[in-house]
């Protein structure tokens, strides 16, 4: 006999064990907590999730996730067109909009250049990156990708792309430097050294 | 503008974050996990969770959840029928046969009496407890609650249930004690005494 009194629970508790990070203790305890739902409640949860994957577009300029062919920010008026922010994936494009301090567009890569995990250029969205400024209107490309030796990896490989291109814009990335709130004494030595050499101007 | 790029993600991860101890970032995680999957994977992770809300049943004897009207433990003619061990919820019966040391039959209340809570002897399957000892045929009851108290006044809720049934048989709790390998120094005074007031014959 198995372990679970039910097939169904135990299939229930397979598929929420397959989620990253949940153990089967836990997927048990959020099926039973399902399980406890009124009845439309359980149908909203499964069918938000067939929803998403059957309706869920891709923006075809910037490659975000969107309801529509062009997502909210590429079709929006407000926003400065001329500059495009690229970005590792959809997270890191909620989380720049949070900070209300950007307001050009994005080009999400959906990964970053990993050798070790087998991501080359070509697995992820850089060519259409080329494309998309080659058509002329784009004045800078802000690099905002992880600080880790993958990023600096596809940083470089974006910005040979570019000159490659023939393109005339400027290339521009995220700063680096210390985090508002840390002590400098529990800052790594790299970081500091380069917060140091790359000093800005004192502004009151 | 909502905070997400798209309406279905957002449905989704509402959907996500209202099981429990899952925020919002951590659901957002596990949603574009899933929408990583292909059509077919997303199909059965959502679809195990509405047929099992339709399917799943409980058993009539134990209340166990069952896949068919009687459990599998309690159709089976192996286990001892004349042993109920009574527990709070399912987690507890798969807790017990994962230990392979009890061989009768049990009975979910499916909660414990907390007045804090608003839970009262009605809202547990207590009475159909009583139903089922009161055939007669039972010679055990086992208490295998939580040591806390609202176990313990469960427990003493049931003793006197039974009691004023006027039904003969054994009523026992499972034993309390020193947890095995755990130092007597790091356990709380209560139990230790308990234990020495308790203490057992010497077997070799």
């Amino acid at each position: 006999m198995s372990e679970y009194p039910s097939i169904v629970l135990e299939q229930a508790v397979n598929q929420m064990a397959s989620l990253p990070g949940v153990g089967r203790r836990t997927a048990l305890r959020l099926v039973l907590h399902l399980l406890r739902q009124s009845d439309a409640e359980v149908e909203a949860f499964a069918g938000a999730f067939s929803r998403l994957k059957k309706e869920v577009v891709y923006c075809r300029e910037c490659h975000n996730i969107s309801d529509s062919e062009l997502c909210p920010i590429c079709s929006s008026s407000r926003r400065d067109h001329a500059t495009i922010c690229v970005v590792e994936n959809i997270q890191d494009v909620m989380s720049i909009e949070n900070t209300g301090q950007y307001n050009g567009v994005y080009h999400v890569l959906g990964g970053i250049i990993s050798p070790m995990d087998g991501i080359g250029p070509k697995d992820i969205e850089i060519d259409s990156l080329i494309e998309r400024i080659s058509k002329g209107d784009v004045q800078e490309v802000i690099l905002a990708l992880p600080t880790t030796m993958e990023g600096d990896t596809t940083n470089f490989y974006i910005y040979r792309r570019i000159q490659n291109a023939g393109v005339e814009l400027r290339i521009s990335q995220i700063a680096r430097g210390i985090a508002v709130g840390n002590q400098l004494e529990y800052t790594d030595e790299i970081t500091l050294g380069r917060s140091i050499v790359n000093r800005t101007e004192f502004k009151v």
